[in-house]
Formats: C-alpha cells, structure tokens, sequence
C-alpha cells in the first residue's frame, strides 16, 4: 500500500529514519561508556521499545504506573518511572509491578519514601529509588547538596527500597536553541549533580545510577564523568521543535525526521490558501506549528479541532492531496493516536499500536 | 465513591452542571423557534448525546465520518458532518452511513459535489448537502453569493444528493471577548448569509437549514430570523476559554463549568510551588492554560508532557491533595481521554466512555 493511500489524518513513522536514529544514539553511548535508558514517553510503543532494547538499551524509562505496567507486559524487565509515585492506589499498582521487573522509581518527599517502603512490603517486592533533584528546571525534586543527600539517607535506611541514585534532569534546557547557551545550563546541572554525587559518596552511598541528559542535550551529560545513563526519548522521531534546536557547529541535532502527520487537502476555495484534516486533535501545537516535509513553499499557518491552514503562495495543491506534517512537539501529539503507520520509501510495511495512548495514571 | 478518590489525572462531569447547561439552551432553542443539533465534536460521548436529543435536539453535528458513524451507532438518527469529505474511502462510509440514519454533510467544491452523488448512486442512499460558506473564518468554504448559489445549483440537479441549505459557522467569533464587538462580527455574518439565502429563494432553491453559530453568538443567530439551526458544543461544558466571553451586561455565557481534569498534588518541595500530574497529555493548552476550580489563589502557570506547575502562594496545597482543572479548550481536550468520570455533589454517579474518542478519519 502506497503511503498516500491511508486515511487521513493518521500518524506515519518512517522505520529508516526511525531505525537510524535509534542505531545513532545506540552507538554513541555505547563508544561514551554511558548506558542508554530511553524514554518511552515519548513513542509509547513496545515495538519501538523493542527495536531500541535489542540495539543495547538497558531498560526504558516511563512517565507513570500504566505507563510503566504496559512495557512491562509488553515483555520490557528493567523499568524507571521517572517521576514521583503518590497515590495510594498507584503506589500499590508500582509495587506489585516490581514482582515482574525490576522497577525503579524517583522520590523527592520523606513520607513519600515512607508509603513506597510500606507497599514494597505489602507486595514482598524491592523498589530501587533514585532521590530526584531539581537542578534548574523548578519542576519536581529537592535541591541538591543537603536536601537530597537527607532523602538518600532515609532511603538506605529502608529494608524495601534500594537507594539506587539520582535523577537529574533539566527539560527546558534541552530546547535552548543556542548550543553555547545550552551548554552553560547543562555545565551548571552537571555541577550541581557532581557536587551531590561526591558528597553522597563521602558519606557511603554509592550512586549506581546517575541519570538525566535528553534529546537536546545528551552528548553534553554524557561528556561530563558525572553521569552514567541517558533518558533521551524525542530523539527516535525528531519533531519541529528539536529541529530547532542547534547542534555545536549551528547544524542541527543528528537525527532525521521519522515522524509525520498524514493529512489532506479537504478544501480548496481560494487562490494561495487551503486547509487539510489535521488540527488540535491530530497533533499538539503547545511547542508551535507544524512544519510541512518535502512541499517547499506550502506552510501551516493555524490550527483549529479537526482543520488545518494552509499557505500555498503558489498554488501547488489540490483538492485531496496528501501532505506529511511534522509535529510540533512528538509526545503529546503520539498520546492522541492509537496507531503508528510504519513505512518504508513510499510503501506502508507495519502498523504498530500506541501500547500505552492515554495511560497518564 | 467520592470523586477524590478517582485515579488521577482524569475527565470529571459535573452532571447536574451538564444537564443545566443542556436544558438552558435547550429551553432558549424552544422560545427563539430555532432547532438545536448540538455539536458532539465536543463531547463525543453517546451518553451526553442522548441527553441532548431527550431535550428535544433535532440530531447531532459531527466533524468526521468516523464521528458520525459512531454516534449513529449508538443510536443517533440524524447526522449533519459540518465539514467536507474528500478522501474517496471516506465518502463511501459516509454513503454506506446514509442507509441508517439521515445523514447531511457539507460541501464548496463542484468536483466534490460529482463525487458524493456517484457515491450516493452506488450505496442507493440519499445524501442531503449544505453548501459551506466562508462567511468571515477564513477557512473552508465558497464565498457567499453567486459562488454559494452555483453550487447549490448544481447539488439540485444532482439525483441522488438534495440541496438542503447553507453552513455558515463563524468560528473565531465565538470567541471574541467584548460583546459589542463580537455582535458585530456576528451582524456581518448574517448579513451575508440573509443576501445568499435570499437570492437563493429567487432562484427557487429553498434552504430548510440555515446552519450555524457556536457557544458564543448562539442568541444573536437565533434573533437573526436568517438562521433556524444553532450548532452550540462547547456549551454543554463551559471551559476556560469560553468563560473569558463576556455576555451583553460583561457577565459571562449563561453556562456552567461542568468539565473538569482531576489532578493531584505530586510535588512538594519549595514554598509557594506545587506541581500536579497533569500536563500536556491530560488537556489541551492551545487556548491558554487551564484556571484551577475553588482553590482561591491557587494558579496552574505551566504545563509540560505529564506535569502542572501551580503557584500556591499561600501554601495551601500537600502532598496527595487533588484539585479540579478548568481546562483551557474542552474539545481537544476530552479527545485524549477515554472515560468521563460522572458526578453529582462530591459523589461518582456513572462512567461515561468517550465514544468517539480519536475518531478524526
């Protein structure tokens, strides 16, 4: 089947450009000594999860317990969740989960800590806790230094828990356009998490994990000493928003586009414009617009439910044409699909389900 | 089940919220002497649907095929697809539809119109056509006047299609905050669609359905003696953004909040902050943030894939403690998620699915 010939909007992934990627970054941590640990937030796909596994990867990490729970089904052993647990139910969920993998979650809250020990020994399972700290971001995690040096303490001291590490990651450092500009803030959390590591160590802990770096950032973490594995996730699809972003010599990041947004040109009534299929329930506009591949001059100027705007200064399309849309921002735009149309050239050769669409719990 | 208790983040509906904010234009519809066919774009959920059509709503609006042949599934018996269907598989379900229930769609295009009718002629079905005008969106759409009329020429010359009447939506007008200045982009509409519908008539060619207006233009529509179909969606839940719109007095749309995504508290860690786990993948940002519901001085200021930051300059907020979001766009929104979690007071009353949840083909 020709690619044109799936319905509109759909979500198509290039494999090519989709397995280059993934051998991409597979190989760099391999030769920077760090482990790869993707995130599958970003895909929510076990078929992806798998391709990334069998080229090295040595676990995934996930966003939330359903999350979690669905690459664990779909065969993953070795989970992170990212992020803090704190509802009862989730953290039962969590716990008895880590009976079919090992399952390894962040904490930033002492009575946290308390309720993941409590559940571990209800469900007679060991959960590997990484102390998150915030190093820039003003997201979730303590401070470094003292604060998350406390926290670490208190998980050691537990008989269900593991004190496995850190997690230190800045999300909106990976976005910073400017690549010196990027590297200053990624210098400043890579010192921030060597301070805290050395400090950890004096005191006897041993941080078995150090893990943060992504998509826009990753070659910086991974040159620091400090850190030990990589949580990139966007970098198997490259949206518009990474493509943004520069790389050292003001070339882009190395990966290739692999994700796109099928869509089709359902009217055309004025001279320079049309619209296609593909709005706000197709694809996330919250990183900016789309951009449009490989249709020079055509360019997608707004969004509404189900419609897209587009210019066309020169006319080049028509009434039912089809057109591939690069999304803004790729997670929240693959949380809305339930299907991933593979393609390789021009022919559709797989279509691989959203195992976790929709699973924020 | 106190609506506390529900995994988070989810889809909360205030039911006694929903089922005032049905009646109250329900009621409006009956005293202007206009019919209602709200849009399901919004909700698309059969069980709101039903409650519409129990109110005395002529049929529904859907935005896609696959939308409407859902709805039609659950029992609806009269569809109007307020949009174009161009893809050839498309307009075959959508002939093949015609045989269960009427089934109206929109069209701005002659070659279109060609392929409905060979469409309608092979499922032996009839397909009732409102031609589309541009009347301000700049979106889809034939200009109004003698672009309009020429189509709908020749949609009554067609055998297996009927000319039914004219679509004439506005949708960025809805959302114009002062009242005065929203009237008078309303009062342009009607203008151009009065002139169509008129010179329309001279020709012969009666439009049983002059379609239109939203959340909110609603009564203008209706005073407007042009129009006799309201296409309101957004009403049933109120969001965030609708809330902005000013009624004649500068209060606002006679509606209430009814939709709400649960999040709770996940982080706790500086003064002044939380953060809530429900970000990017639970609601739509596209139209500006969410507002947080009955939380004086608790403000949601950011959202990233599955995070919230909330500024809460008091400290109200700990750890585990839930709080109802407002979302800033209600349709998008519900479009992520799979189930609306039914309340009345603080207590679960029913589980509604999402019927038509991701269905854009």
């Amino acid at each position: 089947m020709h690619i044109t010939a799936v319905d509109t909007p759909c979500l198509l992934v290039d494999i090519d450009a989709l397995e280059a990627n993934i051998a991409y970054l597979a190989d760099f941590a391999q030769r920077a000594g760090v482990r790869l640990r993707p995130h599958a937030k970003s895909h929510k796909s076990a078929d992806i999860a798998a391709r990334q596994l069998a080229q090295g990867a040595v676990g995934l990490c996930c966003q939330t317990v359903s999350e979690a729970e669905a690459m664990v089904h779909a065969g993953v052993r070795d989970v992170l969740v990212s992020n803090e647990v704190v509802a009862p139910r989730m953290i039962d969920r969590l716990a008895a989960l880590a009976g079919d993998a090992r399952v390894i979650v962040c904490a930033d809250d002492a009575d946290n800590v308390a309720a993941l020990e409590a559940a571990a020994a209800r469900f007679a399972t060991r959960l590997d806790l990484l102390v998150e700290m915030d190093v820039g971001a003003g997201r979730c995690g303590l401070a470094p230094g003292e604060p998350a040096c406390k926290l670490a303490r208190s998980i050691a001291a537990c008989t269900n828990l593991r004190f496995a590490g850190l997690q230190a990651y800045h999300g909106p450092a990976q976005h910073i356009r400017d690549h010196a500009e990027r590297r200053a803030a990624i210098d400043a959390v890579v010192g921030l998490t060597r301070d805290t590591v050395e400090r950890l160590a004096r005191e006897g802990l041993t941080c078995e994990i150090v893990a943060g770096a992504g998509t826009g950032s990753f070659d910086m973490e991974a040159a620091s000493g400090v850190y030990n594995e990589l949580q990139c996730g966007s970098y198997v699809f490259l949206d518009a928003d990474y493509a943004r972003v520069a790389a050292t010599n003001g070339a882009g990041l190395p990966f290739r586009h692999s994700l796109f947004v099928l869509a089709r040109v359902i009217s055309k009534t004025r001279a320079g414009r049309a619209v296609c299929d593909a709005g706000l329930k197709s694809h996330s506009v919250d990183s900016g617009l789309p951009t449009v591949f490989d249709r020079p001059g055509v360019t997608y100027t707004g969004a509404s439910d189900e419609h897209g705007q587009l210019d066309d200064p020169r006319d080049t399309l028509t009434l039912g044409d089809t057109l591939r849309l690069v999304p803004g921002h790729c997670d929240p735009t693959v949380n809305m699909h339930d299907w991933l149309v593979g393609f390789r050239g021009d022919r559709v050769v797989a279509l691989w389900p959203v195992t976790a669409r929709g699973m924020s719990l």
